[in-house]
């Protein structure tokens, strides 16, 4: 588990460092917006979308540096996600690991607007970024494509519409897993495809890829719902517990803690074996899936 | 006026239809989102954005008809931004074109979800919606990345910015200026070089259509600021007078009325000049500006 921890500050530190040279200085006009969008990015986050973008080229035999604007989009979209989810109206949450949230510091109608920018700023990274990096149009074009999907109301936002609208009611399984799907599993399917894509992975190997996401999507998710449940508010950097308070549907609360930690396992699983074929080349993904798996819950 | 109003009704019948098709039927799950998509997007838009991109196809020499995916696309990203715009910690607006606004109506978690949608599945329309429609992916990734730099913090997100955390505050005439040319201006131009790009119009056309944009851009703004002024109710479908309860800095408020109506019929000169060597092709265009000058200001 360190030795993940260890690959991933490598990866993240590349990330960080695309990410200051990707976003306008905090100082340029209009300041306060600028400043919130640095803010929210520089906030401590892991950037292991980012990271599974990189590791995805590697295992297509591309240099990890050449997606780094691909690796970026990802992570603002994901920043952006956080940024809207913590609203007021949606979760209402002040903290967000570790530090006060976007509209706590910057007020509603900035935190919105910061929101609404990153994901702009996403899009111009995918297609200007893309063609600065030198990859073929139609590759990028695929990639722009689907990670404009995976933002839809199929993926990101439609997985935030059934967790804010359908908390207190009651869901069953098929649902919960429509709602992780959608709201967790689309966006690492979108950053690893997005890497493999770009990287010109082979069609098997991209095959062999996105089954890999989308295990290692669900994975998070479970581990996520179970961290919320045993992890504590340090380590969290928000109120443990908070998934439960406001009612939130998570595996935990549908099979409890024994099931969900099975299923965990199993898609962990099931991420293993979509990458049994490949050699070195995939060693960041093993780590990044024994690193779910052991996780703190 | 009323001929360019019959010509418009034409365009905005053709948005209207591809509008219906490209979006996801109003009880696809989660049912809510899909009809608050629907509800802001049929809520009587004039359709003039997209109306200019079909139009600068024409004049590049392309059918209108396959530049409707990315004509569809600005119309979304504008009625994104209204949604956006509308919400209580931004303008706080009850009413748009005499219909309650997205949040009234689906409750502000709803709105806010329903502005990231739109804005998402407008990339989904570019990206995806271009290739479907056979243009090369060059031209394709040229325009979404424009249109992406178009809604970020230099353009509509920038504006709206200033706008929300300019009022109340003293601002001058270059401040007013960059507002506009962010918050209005932006998003024109991007709605004539896109139909001009991918119709695949020759550089010297794809400058004077740029040229022409941005004046038109300029004109409808001050036009806007007027009507707010001398309009009622009725007509502008929201309480006449709004920007000057809400402290919004405008061209009337600046420079007064007077000076504001020479400016627009300045602008629309310009604009009028820009299109000085097309033909016939550039009917609609012309039709556009005369529009403009003579809106009931």
């Amino acid at each position: 588990m360190s030795q993940f921890l260890a690959l991933l500050a490598q990866k993240a530190s590349l990330v960080d460092e695309a990410l200051d040279a990707f976003l306008p200085p905090a100082d340029r006009h209009p300041a306060i917006i600028h400043e919130a969008l640095r803010y929210s990015v520089f906030a401590g986050g892991k950037r292991l979308r980012p990271a599974l973008t990189l590791a995805a080229a590697e295992v297509a035999g591309c240099p990890e540096r050449k997606v780094l604007p691909a690796a970026c989009a990802i992570e603002l979209i994901h920043t952006y996600s956080l940024i809207h989810d913590d609203l007021p109206a949606m979760d209402n949450d002040d903290w967000r690991r570790g530090k006060p949230t976007s509209h706590r510091v910057f007020g509603e109608a900035v935190a919105i607007l910061a929101g609404d920018a990153l994901f702009a700023l996403a899009f111009e990274l995918l297609t200007r970024g893309g063609r600065d990096a030198g990859f073929e149009a139609g590759a990028i074009l695929q990639v722009t494509g689907e990670v404009a999907a995976a933002c839809g109301t199929s993926g990101l936002i439609g997985g935030q519409v059934l967790d804010v609208v359908g908390a207190n009611r009651g869901i069953d399984a098929a649902e919960l897993e429509f709602i992780h799907r959608a709201k967790t599993g689309a966006l690492f399917r979108a950053a690893v495809r997005a890497g493999a894509i770009l990287g010109g992975a082979h069609p098997d190997t991209l095959r062999r890829l996105t089954v890999f996401g989308e295990y290692f999507g669900l994975a998070f998710q479970i581990a996520d719902d179970l961290l919320d449940v045993t992890g504590d508010t340090a380590t969290l950097g928000k109120p443990a517990g908070s998934d439960a308070r406001n009612h939130k549907h998570t595996y935990v609360s549908l099979f409890g803690e024994r099931e969900a930690r099975r299923r965990a396992q199993e898609a962990c699983a099931e991420a293993l074996a979509a990458l049994a074929e490949f050699g070195p080349e995939a060693h960041f993904l093993r780590h990044a899936v024994e690193f779910v798996a052991t996780r703190d819950f």
